[in-house]
């Protein structure tokens, strides 16, 4: 059987940065070409970045995008690596489009891949399956193509497919299968979600046994706004063997010895198979190497990965250096603080306490201690001067009161950031987002929100775990012990606490976790035990503060429903869930599928 | 031939209010039947309001809906209307749903149309086209029906469709011109854009030419979130001829008498056409009664109709009585306040003054003399205290200084809306918001923005017409005419205009029309005549400024593309419009269909 070098390139490349993102294929090709490799494979609309929005309906975009990949196959050429066949992913276009809602006819973008050898584009193949759901609008900006896409590389027949394509039952894995193809090559750009490691290796073994091939599954890496990308990219055999498997959360070439089929062409699907031969000899018999086979994380190891990377490549797309973060002493503050540290270096972080007159010793105390251990600059500066003046001028009280103190910190730390260039981070956390207990334009200011998807139970498990693995490493623990051990406060009055206004966040958490991920409705909840009082005061607050959240910067997903792109409510809504009793109503006389017709 | 009385209810109902929404259709019915209708039309999803977005995906909601439209077959019946036909928009559910990426198997929702007749749901169609491009996301929440609805009311059979089964060639319109329809209802929550009604009209008499049989086209009025829904319902015969056409922006009962072929079962289609028989016999003649066919407004009126409607639903809906604008003697400001009173009402307008050492006589003059005229409760807090609070304690300077002073605005707006419950509207406008000339949590801060979607030129437009048609009636005209002809400043520092930092706003509002709502690229907009070194500058600041209109208010969509649900970008986004150079470079080596294969 004929041998392959494969290696998936999995990279992060940057939406719209058509240059840059070509440089990086080009490195990483050329570093797998110096390995032997004899295909490398790069992740889904790698040239364009992912993903890419509306853009792809700007004419001059995909133009671009076009452009773009047929420089980096003359570029290939021209550089000596003419002769590895490169497969990647990129924006291109195909038809009209007939929608009359949409503008008239035009021509309508396709996500797609190409293969590159001897410095031109020899094959293209446009995506099948089109996701259109959580935070995926793909149906939107492009047209679906229906064909499958059969290259013989160095001998043997390797199917392409892109992401959703995997994910469909029949589609381009049952065409593969039934064209006899060799290797399925799938370029992803699957984004990061708890467990979802998990779903992505039993699919791809799955659909490997339905196609009868080994499938090579490159993910992407990186931030790109409240997405990231794990990589986590696999070869997985016919018979289910995971044959390699790459780290996550950092950019790698993954590289698997393939014994693989002679391509033969096989009769059936002739009209829907486009089939390309770009080398046909095999490759002379070599002494395969081992791959490696990188286990995943534990879970909140991973979730500190993902966090780390969001954050990081968020500041730097954006052309940041440094950032800013008010560090009141409290947890969240504590955990943003040392995830920047540990994403861009603490000499590119500085920290601002703004304490108050309802601030306590210990939340100074325990704001410095944390800048000492994490090593980044430190600054205070008391608010009472600033509040005092609004408060000569317009008689505020309650909690309007309370939310000028948090007003007035936001303004500052804008102040100081606008000044010195630095990315404002906000410190909210995913459970005070959901039910809305937070100060617009105060607390809640900021460019980027590292916890927006993280409730305030994970947020003390990641700030001991990121303690932990210190100590495990010898280091000082970045995070006061006091930081974590005491109740939370907004202390934006004399002894408040969180669980004034909110329940126990253990409850809260599970509450949310059942109504925001799960999606399920007032009486599941109470069936699963939880207090209807309860129930109903949390549900009301998170209905109640979508406007809030539309308002908030973006952060890094990392559930499988975080607030941003996966979950899209009205502002004006006068829903609420029904009372228990309500499903206790006569049953329902609209049948489903048999109205009640009297003809 | 079958003589029918058509009522059209275009009613403003609210997402989510299901018993709120049911007692507006029982109202109107209750209308239509004293006013002799037969056949009794409301907008596309009325019982849950337009659009529901991710509600669909709650069982719960879907259950509701379902609950709710069989609630109100029974209470037309026990209100005397069981004879009445009413056909009305809701949610409803059909089959599994397979898609694994979208959390497994479950059931998925429909765009329905229910027909209700003697206290029952007797017949229910499911929309077919669900667009899925701009403001639309019914892909992403829906699954599509595939049959036609042929209900036969008083011997007339009646075809049901759902507003985008109208844009789309063939389907229902086909279908239903195929099964002989002698009527076709179409039920719709279209939203309101410039010179809409035109292509409504225009697309209306066609598909009514098509389907051989009169359209009686009913549409949503209202404001829900960024949408604006504008009525214009309208009665269209099968060669073009208006014979009905009710009022925008306002909810009406639009009454038609149609003498219409009566029914005969037409072979074909049959598997794909349910028929339905409500009432068998025609109703006994009566003396027609002539149909208003009212004009649209002018396009100024019209848009103006618009903006006052969305902010009094956005307002109402949202369960504010009050709104505070912060007034600082400026165009934009005093369009947001007149176009507030004009909504709710002087007596529920705060406008507060705000100035800073830097705002002159002229702005603090402006301002009292517009609270004068519009009537609405005025006060004036100077920011000078608070500004020196803060760089006593943080020393700004630069544009870190000007943005301190609209944040101290901000602020201070913000606590006395806390205080006192009033909803903030914040006053950019739509030139404004594109380049980002606007301080994040400063002037932009607010729950809404009246004029997001409303380019500056046409801000002074709306201004000057506001004026004359205060005229015109003999009242006061409530903008100060100072106002209208100074120049534009922020005066955040001495003698600053708007134009040291932006071209003149013709120009700069030509090129977004260009930009924005075209997505013309750089070298089409050269060729258009602007200038290479404006155009740069513009596009650069338009695809910089994408995160901060994340971070902003609702406002209520006039345009084409708003900054809203129609335009999608991402923020971390390198993409750059390419230098016009570009465009001369080699031709693309990829061709769209037809890869250069060497098989």
């Amino acid at each position: 059987m004929p041998q392959l070098r494969v290696a998936m390139a999995q990279v992060d490349t940057t939406v719209g940065d058509l240059d840059g993102n070509v440089a990086v294929i080009l490195d990483w090709t050329r570093r797998a070409a110096q390995d032997g490799a004899h295909l490398v494979l790069f992740p889904e609309t790698a040239v364009t970045g992912y993903p890419v929005e509306d853009l792809a309906l700007r004419t001059s975009f995909v133009d671009a995008s076009r452009r773009a990949v047929g420089r980096l196959a003359r570029r290939l050429a021209d550089d000596g690596f003419g002769d590895v066949t490169v497969v990647v992913g990129y924006v291109d276009r195909v038809g009209e489009d007939a929608r009359p809602g949409a503008g008239g006819p035009r021509r309508l973008p396709q996500n797609c891949a190409a293969v590159l050898h001897g410095g031109r584009v020899v094959a293209r193949y446009a995506k099948h399956h089109l996701p259109n759901y959580g935070v995926f609008d793909e149906y939107r900006i492009f047209v679906p193509g229906d064909d499958l896409l059969v290259v013989r590389v160095r001998g043997v027949d390797v199917a392409v497919a892109i992401c959703e394509d995997l994910w469909q039952d029949g589609g381009p894995v049952q065409m593969a299968g039934d064209a006899g193809a060799g290797l399925l090559a799938v370029l992803n750009a699957s984004p990061y979600e708890r467990d979802k490691d998990d779903v992505r290796l039993e699919l791809v073994a799955r659909r490997a046994a339905e196609a009868g091939c080994p499938i090579a599954y490159v993910n992407a890496v990186g931030g790109q706004d409240e997405l990231v990308f794990d990589g986590d990219s696999l070869v997985v055999a016919a018979g289910g063997t995971v044959l390699a498997r790459g780290p996550q959360f950092r950019e790698a070439l993954v590289v698997t010895d393939l014994d693989l089929p002679a391509g033969v062409t096989t009769p059936g699907w002739e009209e829907h198979v486009q089939r390309v031969t770009v080398t046909a000899e095999a490759v002379p018999a070599y002494e395969p190497r081992a791959s490696e086979v990188l286990q995943p994380l534990p879970d909140v190891a991973e979730v500190h990965g993902a966090l780390v990377l969001g954050l990081r490549d968020y500041v730097r797309k954006n052309g940041f250096r440094s950032v800013v973060v008010a560090v009141s002493g409290g947890i969240d503050s504590a955990l943003v603080a040392s995830l920047a540290c540990d994403a861009i270096g603490p000499e590119n972080v500085l920290g601002i306490s703004l304490p108050s007159g309802y601030s306590s010793q210990h939340s100074r105390d325990d704001a410095e201690d944390l800048a000492n251990r994490c090593g980044f600059e430190y600054r205070q500066y008391p608010i009472a001067p600033m509040v005092e003046a609004f408060l000569g001028t317009v008689p505020l009280r309650g909690v309007a009161e309370e939310n000028l103190q948090a007003r007035v910190r936001g303004t500052t730390i804008m102040g100081i950031a606008n000044q010195e260039g630095h990315l404002t981070l906000a410190t909210s956390n995913k459970s005070e987002l959901a039910v809305g207990y937070s100060t617009l334009y105060g607390d809640s200011v900021g460019g980027y929100a590292p916890l927006k998807d993280v409730p305030k139970t994970l947020v003390w498990e990641l700030s001991r775990w990121r303690n932990a693995e210190a100590l495990s490493r010898g280091e000082q623990p970045p995070i006061p012990e006091n930081t974590i051990t005491k109740p939370p406060s907004a202390e934006l009055r004399p002894d408040q606490t969180d669980q004034d206004s909110l329940p126990p966040y253990e409850v809260l958490d599970a509450i949310l976790e059942d109504y925001v991920e799960g999606d399920r409705g007032r009486a599941e909840m109470l069936e699963a035990g939880f207090d209807a009082t309860v129930v109903d005061s949390v549900v009301t607050l998170v209905d109640r503060a979508e406007w809030k959240r539309r308002q908030f910067a973006p952060g890094p997903k990392i559930s499988y429903k975080a607030f941003g792109r996966d979950r899209r409510l009205p502002i004006t809504n006068r829903w609420r869930e029904p009372a228990a009793s309500a499903s206790l109503t006569p049953p329902v006389d609209v049948k489903t599928d048999s109205p009640l017709g009297q003809d």
